[in-house]
């Protein structure tokens, strides 16, 4: 069975599940649209899935993944900017309560942009400028404990709080934070252990939760 | 409990299913690297999770998350473009066989542009540009049309073919769909029937296939 | 890890998942009492769990499993009938709307029973008076008929209408079944081809269903 | 929608799944046959599902259920005994390397042992004396201890003991559990608390292990 055959058998189990088996769920989430509680920014990486991650049903994270689940600055130039649309559907016409930015382990994104500031050549087209977003990450630690074995978690973990920040630049996500009305929250789930950690932006270091 | 707690907690499940009880699956996917042969494409909407929908495992999708599941054109000017970098990512690193871009029915931020091309003064800062990218979708009926109560959905199958026209201004793409190591797909899924319909790029009209 | 670790760490996802993550369920379960609609008479086999095969719930099916679903006949001697101790109970205790007789392909049982009467020695010393029960589906055909490539199956739904017509000499199911307020059933299920069958104690043959 | 649709969606629910989306269990299961390691004797009460309760798979767990999970003495009689046949099949067919007797609080049939021990009539066909295999487990505490708070623990967990003794009446099962190819367990599933205790025929007290 080919992959694409594969996951349109996978849809009709879901169908069969959640259309004629238990259809109560998605008649709700017709008659009343969607009104989940969270954003969740979370990277592409087929390996951390945030419904499967966090057993979450249909209608409970409205979700945006990218490379490196990166949030960008506040550039509100007419250009085309996704993650930032997302973030201002999210904001200003679901009103979520929180936003969580959901990193990882064994990051690719991340893994490119460590080895760029350790001096390995990296020059793609979208994939340079797009994790460049995070690039004061690297400042995090000298060069010696980035080429080290914690290198790769400090770099994930210190490009959670630059999203953090970025975040911070969107007026609109600004004032409900400040009003109380939005909290952000950065975790990191480490895909060896299956730890999930949670990243804050004061001085407290990461450490898990679950 | 609250939502933060609610995800948790279903993280906790999550560690303990695929992390004690049945850890291969996790344990395969941190030493051999991910390897998944599609690239899915799919809207933020909180009830059109890709994994959820297509009852696939971790590992088997890299996923593309923004408003609308859209494709900007190609645009390789150095400034930040999430998508282009994860589609980059997708198709010359991890050589994905497939991408599939999944868009859905009662879609929020296609029913923003259907009603600003229906004469609504529609004016966000990030979400109006973002979703101009499919504005050429508008095109595919006249405003009667468009009004109407198939209006919704033919604006939503349109934009599929903007994003499948869009995806082979990227050269990379381009070389490989025509070399026949890439193929590109159009889903589209029925939230009121639970039906998956699929979408071309050619004369053919858009049908259900599961 | 041992069988029966796997099954400790099985029980710990469970419990995450059922008593942390989503606990209304068993919250309820345990302060209204359970009130099952169904008593499911199912063989031991380790392929055919009802509550798997029906995707049920905790609390939707009564459950009774012995060597091949057989329902003894009314027999009130005051001697040990698990299963008919069992009926009893969801009858007259839990007052059951429906009692379904799951029979199944490849079944060890039945196929003892069926090689008996084609002249193969079978001597256990509870196997053997167990499924004696069903002695008289061996009559449903000739021994060329049973000993052929439909054997097996005539076997099998021959004898879930033995355990049919054993349910009504119990007289308080036949008192419910008359009144209108219990029904009977019997499925069997395909093992090689997924499907479900309805077997009738009437003229009409066993048929799919589903 | 009924119960019996229910359940028949639910099969195609199934059916999707296991057939269609992940064919490759079951194939296995019909070409190789079943070979579980764990006999699994646990109640009929709808809450107890052995499957979903250890989170199994098919193919993992040989299962009788029968009222109060109750192993009755070894009486090679020549009558109907479906507890003692399944344990036949699964000893000396399939051979399975380990027995649990899985019991748990809010248990039916316990509670009505247990209330006609406290001098309660109960007096059904078949429920009283098939209950009464465990009527020693009622001398576990003095009257007023079982009229108690922990009445009902005590009484479930002590005729979970006189199950674990009634196995070794069997010769087959004495033999296999003395030359060590066989183990015997006892649990206990806490359905308020969501916990797993192990019950021992020795001096131990039963204690959590999950």
């Amino acid at each position: 069975m080919s992959s694409i055959d594969q996951l349109i058998a996978g849809f009709r189990a879901f169908r069969v599940s959640n259309f004629e088996h238990r259809p109560e769920l998605f008649e709700q989430l017709v008659s009343r649209g969607q009104a989940p509680e969270v954003l969740m920014i979370a990277c592409s990486d087929s390996r951390v899935d945030p419904a499967l991650l966090l057993n979450a049903q249909p209608g409970e994270l409205f979700v945006v993944r990218n490379v490196a689940n990166l949030v960008p600055p506040y550039e509100p130039d007419g250009r085309h900017h996704g993650t930032s649309a997302a973030l201002e559907f999210a904001v200003r016409d679901l009103t979520v309560s929180h936003i969580v930015v959901l990193g990882h382990s064994r990051c690719g994104g991340m893994e490119a942009l460590r080895n760029s500031a350790l001096g390995e050549r990296f020059d793609r087209e979208f994939i340079t400028p797009w994790v460049s977003i995070a690039q004061e990450a690297c400042h995090c630690a000298d060069a010696e404990t980035l080429a080290g074995p914690d290198g790769a978690r400090l770099v994930e973990q210190a490009a959670l709080k630059v999203s953090l920040a970025n975040l911070m630049t969107f007026p609109w996500v600004r004032d409900r934070v400040e009003s109380g009305e939005l909290q952000l929250h950065a975790w990191w789930f480490n895909l060896e252990k299956g730890e999930l950690w949670a990243v804050t932006d004061d001085a407290e270091p990461p450490a898990p939760i679950a």
